[in-house]
């Protein structure tokens, strides 16, 4: 069996990658001045941000594999504007590649796009594309805010984004519904404004008919589906409320739910009421929370621990460490065949 | 032993009430025309609507007695204005008050707020004041959004509040931190506002100080604490990465969570992480979710059912049930003692 960790960012990146960041938002400033570009980063100041940590970590708990991408706290689309944001998630995914050509048996590619208030998604479409045939990743984090919670952009299901799922299903890649910052001061990033966009994006999915339109179109919503598991009878009597068909068919089988629940009884209800193929393994590693749960003596986020302790047949925690993820990335599972896997 | 419901909303109310909204709505196209007032409504249009609804299902469900407000959709703050929500919120409280004449030992009141985008919340004390000195209301629903979904006012930590919070305090009176609806197409009124603004508002309180300020101020935040409790690991570790006192002490000794929470899983998980003295019966019957779950053949919002199933000592039960609801609004027990109970 596989460990396949869906959630991982790049939260340590070496100190020229943040400071190119600074640069570009200073330039905002003068842009009469030249654009700033990338700053040289040796592949060792790559390895050192990740022996110590990720890789580390990725040891010690017994995970084979991180599906990587860019720090999703520092897309902040919000900032700058289309041509800063298409630079910044560039570099950022330019990063994540030279780090899966580093550790390619522990890093698999997924993508930052550039998104920006008011630009139409069509503009994101290249960045994919290039992300996808050119580097090899295999999915990508979409922003359904990128105004940084004041949530300005319609919904998930609005026609506004169907040309970025048209690729999507195209190339047959999935995408992470993933907030960024938050830049309204009533959101926390990681405490409200991720959870909040988690719940929302499901509940638009029921709204509306999108997997009518797109029926090959997948979604994974992370941090456990934010609240929706635990409200998961709320839901099930709105979609019934609404008149919606059943969840079952008529959201789940598009949607994902990942296990970055950073405690025992979540994980539990979790599989308690989300079909177990709507699961992936996730840690979020490292990421919002890092501290040790004094309650356990572990890490919060060492969410393999929680798995490992629920009352399920090895077959269908396999389901949810390697086989769902082999399912709904396709191109993960070809690269993974390719190398015997 | 009673049974307290904590959370019930007049979602039946009369024609002639919302017809009221209506003329209101219409005057603001035409403010030289006089300021509309409440129609007339008998006794028996308030019996009527309550009967066949609220009493029937109090009486099939065996709970006692309703903490009992306004419809919390339809307060809707970022309609009209100053005095449109001003008049709004006076008929919906008095209308409330008549309930309670009629029904005595069914209902007590609960009020609805004056709150406008931009508008200070001091102009808010008055009507708090006339609800529980006047019509011996119990507490309030405090609107942590008057703009509807696109979260313009301060967090409930910020001292834009401190004039109402003081009030509170002076009268001892809770408040439920209750949104309305949403004028944000992102935004479900009630599979994702709702939810949202209960999870970012106890983000709010662990970020803030305010009850180093205000060591006696009581909210419950409502539909089981939003996604808190499903995500209790994570709070507890952003609070400990946010250098925060523990949540038992920064948080849990001002807050607490009904059991808005419709299916058996939900209920269960927020019984086991949460303590039982923070938790308070509540249904939002009628409300949100009004059909029957077919999985159980009940109706979702019988949360009594998932209470009673739940492997407790009757005396535990009669925390949720009776004894925190009369901890947590003194002027409740008040009236309950007056009455021998």
């Amino acid at each position: 069996m596989l460990i396949i960790d869906c959630h991982g960012h790049y939260t340590t990146a070496p100190a020229p990658h943040q400071d190119f960041r600074a640069r570009q938002l200073a330039w905002l400033e003068d842009p009469a001045q030249p654009m700033p570009r990338p700053g040289a980063i040796s592949d060792d100041a790559i390895r050192d941000s990740l022996e110590g940590n990720q890789l580390k970590l990725q040891r010690a708990r017994g995970a084979d594999l991180t599906l990587f991408s860019p720090r999703a706290s520092a897309m902040a689309h919000h900032q700058g504007n289309e041509a800063v944001s298409a630079g910044w998630a560039r570099a950022c995914n330019d990063l994540i590649k030279r780090v899966v050509d580093l550790y390619p048996d522990n890093f698999v590619g997924v993508c930052q796009l550039p998104q920006s208030p008011g630009v139409p998604i069509a503009h994101s479409v290249g960045e994919l594309e290039r992300c996808v045939r050119e580097l090899g990743f295999v999915g990508c984090n979409l922003n359904p805010d990128p105004s940084g919670g004041h949530w300005r952009s319609p919904p998930l299901t609005d026609r506004h984004w169907y040309p970025f799922y048209e690729k999507m299903c195209e190339l047959d890649v999935l995408a992470m519904v993933h907030v960024s910052a938050s830049c309204n001061a009533n959101f926390h990033a990681t405490g409200a404004h991720y959870i909040n966009a988690d719940t929302t994006a499901f509940m638009q999915f029921i709204e509306g008919d999108l997997f009518k339109d797109f029926p090959a179109l997948r979604f994974i919503i992370p941090h456990g589906g934010g609240a929706v598991p635990y409200h998961w009878g709320r839901y099930r009597g709105l979609a019934d409320m609404l008149k919606r068909p059943a969840l079952a068919t008529h959201v789940m089988r598009n949607v994902w739910f990942d296990t970055c629940v950073y405690h025992q009884p979540g994980i539990d209800l979790l599989v308690r009421v989300i079909d177990l193929d709507n699961i992936l393994f996730g840690s979020e590693m490292l990421g919002a929370v890092r501290g040790v749960d004094p309650q356990t003596g572990h890490p919060f986020d060492d969410t393999r621990r929680y798995i490992d302790a629920l009352p399920l047949a090895a077959a269908d925690k396999r389901r949810i460490f390697e086989l769902n993820a082999r399912r709904v990335y396709p191109r993960l599972d070809a690269q993974l065949k390719a190398r015997g896997l």
